[in-house]
């Protein structure tokens, strides 16, 4: 759970930099309190940011980027080759010496594509956030594209109007439609200028014919967002990423546009390069070499996205998805964490029931208020029992029947803005484990920094869920808490049962669940 | 597919009746014409109709009805004990023998409770239709509730006013609102005389503690369904089902009531029953041994559906799952089929774009009016198709990643009313396999006699999707289309590639997927 790390830092059990053997030294530097960080683990380009607030802005303080290819190191079964893993840990050494006494909670690291389909990841994951001392998040395509509009939106002026904003990766590319900071359409496709080189230049050499079927193979990509998002329509055409910054840097340099990436400047840069037999050919002096072997791949898919959309003019933006997620970032520690959006909107997606959804949230934060410092939970345990109790009828929609596994199966698939495939992870078990069986596989299946406060999130959810069982025709007494080490005691008003037997026998049977899964629930009246 | 079997037994290879080696001779007397006949495998009790047409009236023609007790035979793992099962097996060679020369359309066989749960409920299912000649289907318990419903109402005066239906069956309640024919609320709770005599009365022996603790968990488990349906509200309570009627019979002789089951009268018959040591000691001389001995379960589970909802009175319908099924095969080859409505609904309950699933439908009928015959398609082949292009897309609800998968995922677990297991999870595979991957393993998890005709339908979905790729953006030309063994052509105007380029590049990915499926599609453009 990335996010308990981000905010609760001093909470013992939650500190990732603490709690593991970081490589680098964390007694070194003090932490400068206004400075975060921002890394992005790419297909292609590791990168980082490092930035002050100032204000509500950001100054950029250090930027680093490195090509460490990871997704050319793929092999045929998806597996991440052990020369493309030291690139990238060989690559973060150097990003970590930066970081030395940053807090968890100022630093956000994000994996994309290549690590999204790698099937050796948490190889790759366990080695880097060792060097690190930083938890990775890997977040999904469309969580990728909210970042990186997020990213741009933030170097733009802030204007009305509508903006289409690309950014071709190594191993995917975005396409977002957003308006000011908010996105209104967000795809992320499986193209990108790593796996492209593989599938149409992997011998290097060039041919019209082999160009040709790139732009097609990415234009068959678009055609199935080409008209929601032509639809929607732009007002300006916005490009982040090495491609298209390169791309924009030739064309200006070759004098074939005087800004910006025009179509006539692009058709002159595609009839350029395919003039050339092999990539080894294309002179390209300013580039290393790394960028200018995957760069033709790129033309094509960007060539691909101009016949699509019909693109005349193209701008580059240095904002890009590190920059996003430093935004981000900055976003959930104040008022406007995405992911209290994301949340309802799904509740209105689902059709879940709100008053009832009301009723478990509320018990729920009620009973955590009592036990949350008996049982040492951090502050953010808060947000994640809230968001459950909100979502946990949200299986309903499928049917009643083990709706707690439709609702996980719903939280696990779903695009969920701002949540990361970890918190999404956490979030099903938490859904599925709200009745009947306690989740004991599914806590096990989590990171074991938030095993223990997951359980007691969990325990806490059940017994809302359960005392809420009457949806709202059993008015509930106030009830007393207490925590202790695997036990919760409940403390009804005298006489309460007597007039309530079935919530008694609800939580006789709860407790029976509780006790299979070791944990203790005592329910008594006041005396 | 049992519903190709309803409409299309003289397709070859579809009718169960003719292909199977059926104990029942087939070679006697000649069908009836306007008799049908519908069979009712429950937890407790087997029930047999055979009813004829009349000017859209049903008249009986022959009823019966056996209590097998297969519920009984379910040991803790969930396997049905071999002598549970001869005792089901039984009971169908009697009723089989009255459905000599019945065509596969004329007969509908329902199993709820005891076969859902049962582990080998397919050992059970195959031995039951080699006996029967017919297939079985296997229904969710909401569909049992809108089947109990559609069979109480017929029994009914055409009234307006809501009524609350129950059926305490062996293995699980249903509790319907309805009006008129169209039921309001459905719900099938895990709760039934024969396994609460297994969890409360397992001795054999009574006391007061036992009776009211299955009372107890009998409210407990109304409690979740309370508000919702005391919202809606009803006018009276008819009650079907062995425990309801035996209830009123003998509230009635022993004069504790006039007519009905009053709450006075179910009170004096719990005092009674209770005050018997074991259920042996109970005189009950009308009762046959097994009615008697899960009667008292029955009876608690009654209390607490009459306490829940402050029930003053109930009656008895005679009308129960097996009419409802007849109703509901007439309906079917009529314009009242109640599965077109479910899948409206389901388009939209999860926001499907139905413009494009216009298109896809549209192109998919078209294709198949050519190749129908060539394939020896049974006309019900038309409204798979036609469900599988309105669904397509309904797993976009959830993310576009794997959309084919939470697609899938959704008509497998939904309820959808009309709709038999075998049917959803026909449908699953269509929908999984109509992208990506032909779905092989899907199509040989079917029954054996649709794998064929699931293969060309599945075909003409995915080249129908594969045309309306662009979503109306490129306008589809008349298409000439030729089905033989395993192959299909589709032949396009002259010079129409050289325009649409994407589209060739599409069909040919396309036609690499079939390859591996083995099948054949030849693209061409006319001479």
């Amino acid at each position: 759970m990335p996010d308990f790390n981000h905010q609760e830092p001093n909470q013992p059990g939650l500190d990732h930099a603490n709690s593991s053997q970081s490589e680098s030294s964390r007694t070194g530097a003090e932490p400068q309190d206004n400075r975060i960080a921002a890394i992005d683990l790419g297909s292609n380009s590791f990168h980082m940011i490092i930035a002050k607030q100032l204000q509500g802005e950001l100054r950029t303080v250090e930027k680093r980027g490195e090509k460490v290819q990871l997704a050319a190191g793929l092999n045929e079964r998806g597996y991440l080759s052990e020369e493309s893993m030291q690139r990238g840990l060989s690559c973060l050494r150097g990003f970590a010496k930066h970081l030395q006494g940053f807090k968890p909670e100022a630093v956000t690291v994000v994996a994309t594509n290549a690590l999204r389909v790698a099937r050796n990841r948490s190889e790759f994951i366990s080695r880097a956030e060792e060097i690190l001392g930083f938890q990775i998040e890997l977040i999904a395509g469309r969580e990728e594209a909210r970042l990186i509009y997020l990213g741009v939106s933030h170097t733009q002026a802030d204007d009305e109007g509508k903006r289409l904003v690309i950014d071709i990766g190594g191993g995917s590319t975005e396409l977002i439609i957003g308006e000011r900071f908010e996105s209104k359409a967000l795809e992320s496709l499986f193209m990108g200028c790593v796996s492209y080189t593989r599938q149409f230049f992997s011998d290097g050499e060039i041919s019209e014919l082999n160009f040709h079927r790139a732009v097609t193979r990415a234009r068959r990509e678009l055609l199935e967002i080409q008209q929601t998002y032509k639809k929607i329509g732009w007002n300006e055409v916005i490009g982040s990423s090495g491609t298209i910054r390169a791309t924009e840097k030739i064309l200006i340099s070759k004098g074939w546009s005087e800004q910006g990436i025009t179509r006539e400047g692009l058709n002159k840069l595609c009839q350029w390069l395919t003039s050339h037999k092999t990539i080894a050919d294309i002179e390209l002096p300013d580039f290393k070499p790394l960028r200018q072997q995957v760069f033709i791949a790129g033309v094509a898919i960007l060539k691909g996205i101009f016949d699509t959309f019909k693109i005349n003019i193209m701008h580059y933006s240095d904002g890009a998805l590190r920059e996003g997620a430093l935004w981000d970032l900055i976003g959930r520690s104040g008022h406007e964490d995405v992911r209290q959006r994301t949340v309802n909107a799904m509740q209105q997606r689902f059709h879940v029931n709100q008053e009832q959804a009301r009723r478990v949230k509320d018990c729920a934060l009620g009973l955590l208020d009592q036990v949350e410092k008996d049982w040492k939970l951090p502050s953010t345990a808060r947000k994640w029992l809230l968001w459950a109790a909100e979502l946990h009828e949200v299986g309903l929609s499928i049917t009643h029947h083990q709706f707690q596994k439709h609702g996980a199966y719903l939280v696990q698939h779903s695009d969920m803005a701002g949540f990361t495939r970890q918190g999404q992870e956490l979030l099903a078990v938490l859904l599925k484990g709200h009745r009947r069986k306690f989740p004991l596989s599914g806590i096990e299946s989590l990171s074991v920094m938030v095993r223990q406060q997951v359980r007691y999130i969990c325990l806490l959810l059940r017994l809302s869920a359960v005392l809420n069982h009457s949806r709202g025709a059993v008015k509930l007494p106030e009830i007393e808490c207490q925590g202790k080490s695997d036990a919760i005691t409940l403390i009804f008003p005298k006489g309460w049962f007597g007039q309530h037997p079935l919530t008694q026998d609800d939580l006789l049977v709860e407790a029976e669940y509780l006790k299979a899964a070791g944990l203790t629930l005592v329910v008594a009246e006041e005396a």
